[in-house]
């Protein structure tokens, strides 16, 4: 079984129908289709608040799109240094904002703290020009280690940010995830704490290639187009960006997928726990790190699992990731054939 | 009749089975999959020569990440006024690079001639760090006004290049097309004639997101990838950009589908001169611009053709695109119709 | 003589004075010097309008950090093929601005002309996203020919940017020469005709290093100080820039210096003239651009004057350039000295 | 006496001669003259190797510069989270590098340590694309906390750098200080140790704007020229900058300056420490940062000192900085004056 990340799993049965039944007429291009223009309203409907949607094919392409708009090149990015914008992009947002910078911080299992954010901010010296001055907070969710901010949180963070005007965004590379965990309304976390926007991820958890930047904030919205073409990332067969976020969230397919993620990562946990592996912290989503020996890492290996260690949070941290195809009766098999 | 733009067309039958053979089964991410893993050797089969591909989505993107290999932030691209990196993709050039410019230059039909590009270039003044020194050569094939650059015209312009110690790139969008029409061997107007990196198009014509950067100096594979990841192109599911790219060119598929968009488009020359449009200049890919008066276009649109006018080429002048899909036996029907 | 360029020349006496009296003491880095402290309400006082100032060391810098807060990312710049910043600042336009264009333009000596702006910036087709919209208008006064806008000439073009909603940015390299030849107000041809910004020359008049960023529209301050910072624009001992611009603007030495120079141009033209030479167009600033025969060029070579071949007007055009320090009665003595 | 900083000090006579001796005549512009033409025997001498030098006005400018042709827009320069250009250069190193990421390390009193260097170094988790790779090393000399790298330390800096393939750049803001503090020949702790450029610090010491890339590695130089230029970095009247920096360098004055600053900070380290205040590190260039009361502080206030606290060293620790034109003797009298 491969547990290395969710995205090593395929696009979900109803993606693909979308795909199919639009694959044999022609449409106007570049978002003037049908199709595309019925994003806007679905998501407004989704996140019960007008908003803007831009879709895009990667998450980096959809976090450092909405950061260019969100912050200055003159700027900083507070984030937690575990965040994928200052792990594992590169080094797009000084690339697509033209020079602002990461200011990460720590925080237990990747979250930031409302109170630790405002020491932050605040002890961050003001030496004016010369100093770089933070102008957002990214914060993920659920977060790059599997746990989730609840609603508390994410207000608490949502007041810090406005205490310090400062702009909110999320990277949601695995929002429905969280979503799924707190089973609340996608409204609580976002907009109605504060946030701005939101990168919403859907290649992870069921779609071919496609994350829609979503704007709480409209204003936002021609900038983001500006940027989102000049860096290539409008596709000219805008339509098919289009069908697969329309599939994602039709019928809570999105909430679905994410569920059944959850679920096989708990029914993952309780299995791996019989083993004698220890939770490294909560797994509150799809991913789930664990403290393990040797020896057992090398008895699941033989067992045809496929995971990563995970060195940053120690040289005896493991990571495994569920999928919305995972198959849990095949995780709970396992009880079996490790003895 | 949509001939609006190749865009408006959808993926193609033998693209579509490809993505739905794929759809049911894990793979690694980030091109570390099987079909990823055979792109390179597929395409210096296809080009008898060793290459490296790295696959996007975007023709702009494709476009200005080869470029951003290819000039140094303070450096010069020649190119049509005419150019897609011209007059159709933002400010991506200068984004991508960090800054160089475009150096826009004329030519019939959008076409670059060699001895006026050698002029051109021998013109531009050298004031040192003061000016713009050209760095690269980007010429467009088929060109974005449908004219297909000949083996010898490439040759001859590779030969200025050479001269001049400039790189050459080829905007590809519609390659397939250009060799369809030449019937010759995609090397013969590529790397055997000095050309260092073409972005391979495959979207406009019967794929649904996939250009292919294709590298004939393949020491730029690293910086290449570098830039893709940066700038949010690096897709996670890199296997569906694979399977697009390996379906679109098995069995030809690509030339396949180009020369019926070249023959659609004579059908339809055939048909508009028959109802007293003439060519603005000649049709050579899947592109047809004409020149007719206000009543034929109004005739042609009550009729249910979709076409733009071009206003850049005069106001009488319209432009027509075929596609892999467009019906012929729907165009020849279009002399009764017409009447 | 050298009439290479006004760049040859040294700084000018009351400049050394200010500098060799400001030379002994210490004084608070980074503008928060009291020198410093009077440079907006004396150049507020010279505009008869509250400006914020911000000078630099260099006209390249002043006029590509001007245009950084004029001009979005993805924004275009129109100007004269001619300027400065399109012939002579090598990518510094796009290096500053993050990417935006600049969109050449023609008119008679370096000079735009209203009606033809108007028709040009009409004539860009908006293709939304794609194109690159026009954001911002930059003139230079005195143009890089040496011809000079008169009051109506400036007032016609911003009346064009208003109507447009583009920003007007003035490179005044030589201002000082504009403003003596016209005999106006300096704000007759700035912020009264909708000049946002102006890059105030003094280091071609006068000044060792310096060149003032002056904003009409002191909204763009905060940004424009940022950006200076981070393009390392910013000088620790920034009372030097500030002695050499309150020297340079005290008592008249600008337009005096600036007079001097267009008068030993007129001497020139009057001396050249003689000769056989004649005017390409007309000189109205500090640069001289005649056509003459080769052998008289050799002959004035021969005779010790040094200038340059202008071939971009022509293999028979030449220009001279006067300066501050220029010696009409040594011009006037040519005269004799050519026979 | 005002400690705050060496920026407040003004030129040194032997700079001020040299500018004086200079004004008067007409000379090429952008380095094409005399003066400059002597700059890089000049220090090719001082540094017993043959160098290319590029002056420009300021430290950030330098460090910048110098960065962008040693780092790729993609990768990463570690740094000491002290340093000047993580510190106090706004986000210059991403603007001018085109995106490349500061990766700051810890050490004692704002050094490197080659050991841990090598551990930080070797412990960053390459990703390949996803993450950041180091490229440089960037170190200051002396630091930014008046501490001095000893010959041995940068030859062991230099060792990692190879044995990791990376650049090494030198901050040298307060080169002079350094050297003088080791009494060394400045290749000692430059070239000989594998420092690839260095920015010679002038203006902190005696110059009024002038700082010079000096490039070990001479291959650098067309790129450095270019950044320069479209940075809006080169001067026009060029020989101002050359003519600091050869009144500079000549007859030892950068060393006899910088040894008259070393020892006023030793002066007043005893005058302090008599106080009771006790140093928070070992100070051995001309910065002193001290720990003390709030009692003494008020006190050394009232008695006309100015100095700035030091925050991120401890509310109770305070910096003193003195220069080239520090008075000793009055720094003496200090013991009877505060008693």
């Amino acid at each position: 079984m491969n547990f290395a990340s969710d995205n090593v799993s395929p696009f979900c049965p109803e993606v693909f129908e979308a795909l199919a039944h639009d694959a044999t007429n022609n449409a106007p291009a570049y978002g003037s289709d049908a199709l595309s223009a019925q994003l806007d309203a679905t998501f407004s409907e989704l996140f019960d608040k007008e908003v803007a949607v831009i879709p895009v094919a990667t998450g980096t392409a959809a976090n450092c799109i909405s950061l260019s708009a969100l912050v200055s090149p003159y700027g900083g990015v507070v984030c937690h240094h575990e965040a994928h914008i200052n792990e594992d992009e590169s080094t797009g947002v000084a690339f697509f904002t033209g020079g602002a910078k990461l200011l990460p911080m720590d925080g237990p299992a990747a979250k930031l703290e409302a109170a630790t954010l405002d020491r932050f901010v605040s002890g961050l010296v003001d030496r004016g020009v010369h100093s770089v001055s933070p102008e957002c907070v990214a914060i993920t969710q659920a977060t790059e280690l599997g746990t989730v901010y609840s609603i508390d949180e994410v207000n608490a963070i949502g007041a810090v940010c406005r205490d310090h005007d400062l702009r909110l965004f999320m990277d949601g590379a695995r929002f429905a995830n969280a979503v799924a965990h707190l089973n609340c309304h996608p409204a609580d976390v976002t907009w109605k704490a504060g946030v701005d926007a939101i990168s919403f991820g859907a290649t992870k958890n069921g779609a071919m290639a496609v994350d829609a930047i979503v704007l709480f904030d409209t204003s936002l919205k021609a900038r983001i187009e500006q940027a989102r073409k000049r860096s290539g990332h409008l596709h000219s067969k805008h339509r098919y960006l289009a069908t697969q976020l329309l599939a994602y969230v039709k019928d809570d397919v999105w909430l679905k997928n994410a569920a059944h993620a959850n679920a096989a990562t708990k029914a993952l946990e309780d299995v791996l726990g019989k083993q004698g592996a220890s939770l490294a912290h909560a797994a509150e989503g799809n991913e789930l790190f664990v403290k393990m020996s040797p020896e057992l890492a090398t008895r699941l290996r033989d067992a045809g699992l496929m995971f990563h260690g995970w060195p940053s949070l120690g040289s005896d941290v493991y990571r495994f990731v569920c999928a919305w195809n995972t198959d849990i009766a095949q995780i709970n098999a396992l009880n079996t054939t490790l003895g």
